[in-house]
């Protein structure tokens, strides 16, 4: 429980930090620049990224490191963990979420009132000061629910896809210890290929404990800020999205690839030629 | 089969949605920004190489993870290939990349529509949505078909070198089941090379199996849209280019290297001293 | 002693030098560019992690290259290095990080002076130019020393805890002699999540051998230069806050992740399932 | 020789294709953009680190793969390669980077072409095209040959130091076969830290090689094309530069590490307990 909450502690305290780095760090640090430009989701995505890699580093040595309830869910659906575990797993999570937006608040709050100033807007009328901590669909969804939610199912699913194959050690999990690293990468590229849609949470701790830290810290809602309501009670999707999707993506992999790797004792003369 | 059908669809799914993020999905987010400006092009090469790298990781122990039909190819030609395989390789490989480019199109349809209202251009009108799906040659060729094709040789030769130095365990090939990582990093480092002429399809699968999508999807061609026929009936040189540019590359290093290396039978003096 | 000097040198002049690069290199060699501008961080980030890599690769396998006082005070503290090494492993850092600004300096104070003409400021009225050595807050903070020390401590403590955590055989540290990189790539991580607060320092000799640099070859102060004066004798706190993170963040995993592991033998079932 | 030939070819072949992607490919494929802005300079410093990483890769198990003639120089004088073999390796390595050249230019002839006509500049006059091929000073040095000298005598001894520790396998040499992904890594930091001063030849042959075919192609003299003449004669700083800096690097990390490595028979407690 310690390692899930230290490692979601982690996870959130880079990965929020990466976006507050976006936001309100490089505007307030130089020259006005553009919140969500290309060469700043470069760095929220990166910032996740790793912040990923380094939560498993962290924390994997002890309780595997999910750091998502998501993953834990799907690891209990495909038995590789005990169903007992799975909501003192969620609770950590949830609060190592909320711990790590707490303290990115403190070290950010003055960053963040200076951009309101500036901007002239209130805290709690401050769609991209609120996008430091929570996720938010994009505007083209309008108040449609099914766009968002097939995002955060098929976020997920890709990021269970990536992580069970790159912990098959009968497929080519990377040894040498560098899963970690590699599982960050995965974090990494989606973000590049499915960040945009609705802000990639793909994790339910990852969205819903900052989002709370919001909720008490002048944000004001749980869903968008002020003026920005085009979407009323947001916040669910990005909880059962991910849920869905990590168990459709751990499933998918589980019944396509291992079954035909058992089938055959050795890898196929192709597979070793390959990549042996 | 199942595995050459999953790992394109993953690299497709990945690839094809780090181009929507750019396209459409980061103006859709924010303000407008450039489609195709230099951190733009960082996001998609990213998300290629990495797409190209996860799709290897999740089939890689099963068919060897060519993914890619110039690769089939090359490697039947090298005889690490049973010649009988060939065929039903390139069938689950275009099928991957068609599926693939579908869930792409499911999950990015209200960016993509959103975008073009925006910009007040019909589906098939619109050259940056149909980039999303298929490559197509800068406009500066002409229509000239020599220079795309030259293109899709390169860029070809080049990924088959490096996957063929890669694997080749005699050479320095990447243990601890890194060679899919760096396998990724290749096609990262093509689009930052090789990547703007024709946008970096070398693989027939790739932009096969997208082309044939947008057009049941309305874009309504195999070729450019709309006004920007500049080029008729480019479809076949991404299929062309890359299947001899494949040959030509894997068969280059064949010739070149590995005799080198087995007419002695440990590297020599040097080659320890620096790399051992 | 020589190793760590070496090694500090190496960190700051590269990674002062990517500083450099953004701030009147590519200014310099093209039109002009936002020193600090998205693109930029990641120029500054990438650099610093990958000096602090390099820096590691080169002294780590003599005096186990901590390149940083914070990180040698903590280890003292964690008691893996003995207290009597402290003081001269400091003044070895210290030195490394003066000769190191003073080659920056000397290949690029053509750069350095051009960009001032440029700007038609004195070089003691230029902080661009201070900020390619120095550390400084952003201006939001005004005259608190809270929020930049806090910074600090935060930025320091995530570096700690990662080196820990990259460092501990019982947990997942990288085997094939990979630790380096990766702790390059904690690095990377700090700069782009907490690095436009104050800089991220996080290293007291990073800091104060450039600032001492500055001091001498006419930047006139040891806090801001010229007008930028929002902030008084701020030198101290990239050098007491980064002591006081270090020790925090090291302690933080040494109570919180060891004693789980030791408590038991063998890493857990759902620890092997994940990441074995 | 044959390895020699061929890795350089690749490492000129992706090195100067990233720079034709940034000058003349992502202005020709979109919109104007700069050519030199932050973030094509990390499209430029990516495409050179790896063109280096696959060179080796290529090249590696054969010949050690220096692809520079500054590295050949400086392992005859550490004594790690024969002094006969000195001129071969250097031949192989300056004709595959003529060849290297030759094929970028076939490639991009039409996007170069494309640039001059919309620039309105013949290609002789044409600055931004030959830096595709040729490294050239920046405009504050006047005539100045003691700033680029000294910049690539720098840039060269990183690199050198670099490679000599990541090849030390008394030190922390990366195992698994990682060493050329480390590798292509040190470029990379090399162009974001020492790149904007002179183009960071550091390589006699990567510079020379192309200019050579430049001088051929139209571009019509060996320094600086057209009216950009404000430095005469630069050709020779790129090779005399590196050769000095390659052997000064590599002379350091000789003298100041092994010795005290050697010295011990393991290494130091605080080695082990930090990076075992």
């Amino acid at each position: 429980m310690i390692a899930e909450f230290l490692g979601t502690f982690v996870v959130i305290l880079l990965g929020c930090g990466s976006v507050a780095v976006s936001v309100v760090g490089l505007p307030g640090s130089g020259r006005q620049v553009e919140a969500f430009g290309a060469a700043n989701w470069l760095i929220i995505s990166w910032g996740w990224g790793f912040a990923v890699a380094f939560g498993v580093y962290i924390a994997g040595g002890i309780s595997g490191a999910h750091l998502n309830p998501a993953v834990t869910l799907a690891f209990a659906v495909r038995r590789t963990l005990s169903w007992r575990k799975v909501a003192p797993y969620w609770a950590a999570q949830l609060l190592g979420a909320f711990v790590g937006a707490a303290l990115v608040y403190a070290a950010y709050r003055w960053a963040i009132d200076a951009f309101n100033v500036k901007a002239g807007t209130a805290r709690e009328q401050s769609l991209n000061t609120f996008s430091i901590f929570a996720t938010f669909p994009a505007e083209f969804f309008g108040d449609s629910w099914w766009g968002p939610l097939l995002d955060q199912i098929v976020g997920t699913a890709v990021l269970l896809m990536g992580v069970c194959a790159l912990i098959d050690i009968k497929n080519l999990a990377p040894k040498a210890n560098l899963g970690p690293f590699l599982i960050g990468l995965v974090v990494f590229a989606i973000g590049l290929t499915f960040g945009t849609n609705a802000g990639y949470a793909i994790n339910p701790a990852r969205d819903f404990g900052p989002r709370l830290f919001t909720f008490f810290e002048g944000w004001g809602s749980l869903s968008l800020p002020g003026n920005f309501k085009w979407f009323s009670n947001y916040w669910w999707i990005p909880i059962v999205g991910p849920l869905i999707g990590g168990v459709l993506g751990s499933q998918a992999y589980d019944r396509l690839i291992p079954p035909v790797i058992r089938a055959r004792s050795a890898p196929s003369e192709a597979g070793r030629g390959d990549l042996a």
